[in-house]
């Protein structure tokens, strides 16, 4: 479908470059150039579907970032939405808003970074719709996938006495923004995490195929704001503990300088790892199965979050959730 | 899914409240509230995809449309797309940006409007992405349907021979834009055109069903510029007669005053009917199967697209192809 709605001859060219990127699309009957993408699901399945929007300096700095990794983790911020429920990523539809100051070479950049990172996932973009904003640039993405009938994960299913397990580390892509908001500059290892952030479409595959979840989401709003989506769905609280958060070695350089950032890992957002429940009390400890899985606390019946450090004694996340730049 | 990126606490009630309004989704496994929407595909069908983008002062004004009718629009261009394959819609997605000029209120008669059309074509709205926007209120939405395993219309397949049918009448949406540029207050017949289109669902599902078209898609860049979407697609061309394209009575009234605005008809854009191809010489002739279908010419070999007036003369469109406001 991918439609056009400006005049100027470049956008038409521009779609019919942008096809030619796409290339084969095997999976689909029909991708870019007609009203809509066609495609046949697959038998015993079920089909996900997750839409997000992403505005310029709202959700991102054109200073800050290439258009490569725009696109890059365009792809990326939805993809994670189909691995929280342990599915597998099919297709991509993407809305663009151009903004008056990016030329053709900035949109061709984005293109190249979000078809690079759709292959990387063997995911396809479908369709699409552009056209020129005359504030912001505008990227709208919505993900299609598929899971086996019946097996997605979903937030509610918690249980007392269930284990909480995180993905990754947590607080990097936060803590890298916060030192561009300071003027600092990142370390590489942290910049990766905010520009280009991993779906972890792997890892929630493997624990729908295994049952091994009994409830997931992804982190982007922070770990405290996500853990309460995931308790709030199933009318149950939890205990943290505090020095349970991997952590990176970057993040852990800096948290030696600045304690606070420790609220970085807790409440800073863009994580885009996957949270989960399991009654299995071992996953961390196969980590040919699930590798970087670590538990971070157990769900208890009485609401909210307690978070208890190394000494017992409880500790206060001073920080709320993930705000983008909109007060930040 | 719906999700969330602002902080302030009427988002999330907000949130709360489309949730209340949208109801039961039983055809859902999951709507609103998770990661992503899950849903079982029927069996022997396809799934079909399309993706829109609508952006403040590009597509819309504010000063000229309701809140309301904004959001019934909103569902109306995108479920066109499916109208355009012959296929059935059945969940919507939507990524919205808030504008700082928008209240709660404001919000609240858009999804307001939004879930009354969508409810009027029996499809639901299983997930989305709210933010706040520095800019324009930028409106993404996703539409996904279904049909009849192979039965969708493609644009290409126009044959030689084939006669080219458009529904309802052509001009209307952009004679009410132009009126409005021009300060004055069109017609409530042609508001309505412009502000709550009608996407031709039943039409689409009936030529995709009896396998009565060969190329379909929806007008709304304008029949010529559709049109040539279409021939370009089988590598023909296209003999019209000018004096057999379906006008309203508001329409004629003006035309009457202003032969300039026949253009409108042919180039103006955002009429959201359906322009098929079809080998049957008969179908305006029963109105009971398809109703409101005229045929407005043939399909030629010779590329290109020549338009006849009654004297059998030749007509030259002046107008280009539609432009939203952005040269507008």
């Amino acid at each position: 479908m991918l439609k056009d709605s400006g005049t100027a001859i470049g956008e038409f060219g521009l779609i019919r470059w942008i096809g030619e990127q796409v290339g084969e699309t095997r999976a689909l009957v029909q991708g870019i150039g007609d009203d809509c993408a066609i495609q046949t699901p697959q038998g015993g399945k079920d089909l996900l579907i997750s839409t997000d929007l992403l505005i310029e300096d709202v959700h991102f700095r054109r200073a800050w970032t290439s258009m490569f990794d725009l696109g890059r983790k365009s792809v990326a911020v939805n993809l994670s939405d189909i691995a929280a429920m342990g599915g597998t990523p099919q297709s991509l539809y993407l809305g663009l808003g151009r903004s008056a100051a990016l030329g053709d070479d900035d949109i061709k950049d984005f293109f190249r970074g979000f078809l690079t990172e759709a292959r990387n996932y063997d995911v396809v973009l479908a369709g699409g719709d552009t056209c020129a904003s005359r504030g912001p640039l505008i990227i709208a993405v919505t993900a299609q996938g598929a899971i086996l009938r019946g097996a997605a994960i979903r937030r509610k299913g918690a249980t007392v006495g269930d284990l909480i397990y995180v993905s990754g580390t947590l607080g990097d892509s936060a803590l890298a923004l916060q030192l561009l908001q300071a003027g600092d500059r990142p370390a590489t290892s942290l910049a990766a995490r905010l520009h280009t952030p991993t779906a972890r479409i792997g890892l929630g595959e493997m624990l729908s195929q295994q049952r091994l979840a009994t409830a997931m989401l992804d982190v982007s709003d922070g770990l405290l704001a996500d853990l309460q989506h995931l308790l709030d769905a199933a009318g149950v609280g939890a205990d943290l503990e505090l020095a349970a958060l991997p952590l990176s070695d970057a993040f852990r350089d800096r948290l030696r300088v600045d304690p606070t950032v420790i609220d970085l890992a807790l409440a800073g957002g863009e994580d885009y790892e996957l949270l989960f429940t399991s009654s299995q009390k071992d996953l961390a400890e196969r980590p040919d199965l699930l590798p970087g899985v670590v538990p971070i606390g157990r769900i208890v019946a009485q609401p909210g979050i307690r978070i208890r450090q190394r000494d017992g004694s409880a500790y206060q996340c001073l920080r709320r959730g993930f705000d983008h730049f909109v007060e930040g």
